[in-house]
């Protein structure tokens, strides 16, 4: 016979993003309201390993679905990589009492809880925690909005400066193997062209289509790369190459970076960790294991964590077709 | 024998909302796209009568996407109620070889829409543009997703001066009948009570729920407050009942008013624009008519007028229990 | 012969402003430099009658310089402004071995230091931190700047919607009796009046300069308000006056209201208030009792307390005469 | 005798600052104050060679105060280099009957504008505007202020994610030889260690202090970088040596980039732009020549434009102490 759930951890793992604290704090209240405790993980799975463990209260967790990051921290563990390091993190939960796990994060984290669940039958529930996009089973994941907010908020900037001195900007963006961040971004940034992994659109086409933009009277480009992107992977030796090949254009290399991780969640984002968090609870406290909160089609879905393992969904064609229509 | 759409006009209409430039750029780049004519009209439905009219080409709307209001500015029309006006328009429309239009705004636009196309069998598809997501067959409407954000962006900052001072905010926000920008605006900023017209709270609950809010640690408290929720209307009034049944608060408001109308859209808002503005354009060509152009389920959907007009698809219920949780 | 002194305590009173937390890190990091204790008193003056006193070392602070508001909390407080408060107040400092004392806020703050330090000789060293610069010997006031940008923000967002609409906004802005945040927002929002306490305009001066407004081609218009102004106290009915009075606007008032306080600082405010809390302790250290540390003409400064209560300076004129001209 | 000036030419040159919008609205709108016509200039001091003029009213630099970049246009030129090229723009500047020169930009733009007075005696005033805040004569520089907070708000964000994963961050930031935005937007920020061209550090100090750093409990680190420095020049290299020498840490490299030029600008810049743009026109209608318009201790100065090209001056030694004691 399941014993009942008394208490639950909670822990962020892999990449942050923004939302995470809004996604510990829905979890923690959501315990509270379920009359379980709630304990807080340092450090991802690493501090499964290391028994890093502090309870969390509806209090400890005040004044955080604003900020960005997590205050629990995250961390890429090699030891929990190991049968040994995982039997490490099942003897302290056992010792801890804990009786189920909340793991918000990516595949990486994910790919780790369904071993560990496998291995132990520790029941846990995923929430999709990154700013990529590239989790299957949810139509978005906790701080992609945020993300796309400040991409697009860098490439408004550097279109000021584009603008005024008639100049090709290469503007590198994250999203690892998906390209979400560059399309939607690369779109509501107006850019002139958008290179993501899942279409190869060329060197040369990239060229021709520049030379029309030039022709059709356009002073200055943006171009968001995707850093899966085959071409885009070589930034700095496209923008040689768009240099031999468009001299009327002085080119330029921004590469985004870091900046795409942090910053205060979106409402967007802030609201779907909230529901993601409860839900996660809930889920647990229903039985459910061995799965990931999504959301899908506006409503919060139970996705078995195969499935969310089984790699992203497709890019939206369509999405392709408006960005080459309103960047004409 | 229909005959081909060969130009088409773009207007704005009714309330400015953040994204409705982005709308009018993607109308003109697909009319473009299409090999088609199109024209701006000014100030909405008021401009057709005043034949108010600009030829618009791809370059026109350069540098528009991440501008707040409407360039092609909006106005509410008396003239157009009356049959007399909307002859006129016709006329107009006539004489300018117009064969169809794209009218951004919200229900009052659509109502003036439905009638003209009644009246004059004449081409229109509707893009829902309002702050408020008050638009039946439709996820979103443009202009929403950012309004959410500067609202929580206050409430950020109307956060840090409550917490310094141990103060309970009422912060008042837009969205007219409909509460969703106050229900998730309330669960982004973290609000302890969210006061909306879909529900009832009454004040005896909310001072009830503001003492538990005190007794479980709380120091200071944010209430947003639905400019259409019955207690809420008077909301000068309903500060004055908790400073006389909660004396250990210090009570202020704030009205946070037309803020929430503009600045630069999210990039949800302009990707959004831009899908709706070109499926608006492909559906005229297509040989749609008395139509409004939605988003569901994550994918452009064309509904009839008269479905977009008939009210706000209910409050989701789970969304207002997510609230309650997360502000334990 | 005078102690040395070692241990500093440091606490926020009155209204909060943006930069607090930084001023707060300050004082407590140039303590260790110094190798003094520094202890935090929870919710300024009333926190030394309430010895609600934590001690502060350097990591106490850490990651605080961006956050709004200020987490020692900030109070008026009623009982300081009575002897036997004091007298508790100075008993208790003796008792937690505390030799002088760091107080941030304006002027209210002051005269209440200035009267303890007379009554019982305490070395006291004062931080101007408030939004309104209204401090005399200091060229700016820590929040100030930050303030001046979340006016300008907001005004833009407005400026939006009424672009949109050919309106008229009233936006009231805060200052108390100084015209300085409305003033100078007012040029960087490019308002077309600017109504301050420092100077009558008189209603039918506005009147008329709208009118010229529009004649001269505008077809919307911003005024800012100071809330200490004298017509515009009331402002509900100053746009009841222009309503009667200029028929040709749709009149709308937005009071800005308590997001005015709050928000992370601005970079000048960050750094004003590291330069004042480090030079405030210094002062101490040599030996400076009774005084304020200012910042004139890019350099700390120490001011006797006395002129720093004299009242704020002047308006500069010539900034009055930029705003006629950049509005033209 | 001299002949009244009665067309006054503006122009943007140089690299784009945030801030130039409101310095050529000022300009403008003075123009039309003295009554006197104005003109503007497109692409610089290219734009005189190629007499690419249009003329401004009060109308045409309407809803740009708030805008980065440079509606005119900026470019670096080398005809006018050549005395050929500086000969056709005096012929072009004469035959369009302007009388003077207002040119917003940095020190290329000051010396070429030297360089073009002494040939021809042509009246000009500079206005400063970098975002390096490199020139002498000025406290401060249009569009210094606002990369000053981009810069803090994107390393709030890098902090973010730093926290998060006890990360060292190298941020590299603008400024050409100038410490001053590394230095200011340093403190601003909260990073450990400040690395600018006016101080040389030394790769082991900077390793000595990052090991106190985190022996005294600090989790991560945020280095800001100056593109001028010795040692920061090459940041890559830099990232590795540190990888070497302190195993402890993960380190990443963030080139902040174009961001840094663009972005709404903050008040302070739009109203030291206003300030400047006013006192230039003023200036050349009392006779003024051959100057610069600069700022100090708050005022407007009148700086020949030798001195303001007698480069930086001195970077404050009194900061770097406090971004010493504030980072410990």
């Amino acid at each position: 016979m399941k014993q009942p759930i008394q208490k639950i951890a909670v822990l962020t793992s892999g990449g942050d993003s923004p939302g995470m604290n809004a996604a510990i704090r829905a979890v923690v209240r959501c315990c509270f309201y379920h009359k379980v405790d709630c304990v807080g993980v340092y450090r991802g799975l690493q501090g499964l390993i290391d028994a890093d463990f502090t309870p969390l209260g509806p209090r400890s967790v005040k004044n955080i679905i604003n900020q960005g990051g997590t205050f629990l921290k995250s961390a890429r563990s090699e030891d929990f990589r190991t049968k040994q390091g995982r039997e490490k993190a099942y003897k302290n939960l056992k010792e801890a009492t804990i009786d189920a796990l909340v793991a918000i994060g990516g595949d990486g984290t994910f790919t780790g809880c369904k071993i560990f669940n496998e291995e132990f039958n520790f029941p846990i529930i995923g929430i999709p925690g990154t700013i990529d996009n590239d989790i299957n089973g949810t139509d978005y994941t906790i701080g992609y909005d945020t993300a796309l907010n400040t991409v697009v908020e860098a490439i408004d900037k550097i279109r000021d400066t584009a603008n005024s001195h008639n100049r090709l900007f290469l503007v590198e963006v994250m999203g690892r193997n998906a390209g979400d961040i560059a399309l939607n971004a690369g779109i509501g940034a107006g850019a002139e062209e958008i290179l993501i992994p899942e279409e190869d659109l060329g060197k040369d086409r990239l060229i021709a289509s520049l030379k029309r933009s030039k022709e059709a009277g356009k002073s200055s480009s943006i171009v968001v790369v995707s850093e899966g992107d085959q071409i885009g992977k070589n930034i700095l030796g496209l923008a040689e190459y768009i240099k031999e090949n468009l001299q009327e254009y002085e080119v330029k290399v921004t590469v985004l970076g870091h900046i795409q991780r942090g910053g205060a969640p979106s409402c967007y984002d802030r609201v779907l960790a909230s529901r993601l968090g409860v839900a996660a609870v809930d889920a647990l406290m229903e039985g459910k294991r061995d799965a990931m909160i999504g959301i899908r089609h506006g409503k919060e879905i139970v996705v078995p964590i195969v499935e969310a393992l089984k790699g992203k969904n497709e890019i939206d064609l369509k999405l392709i077709r408006v960005a080459d229509i309103t960047s004409l």
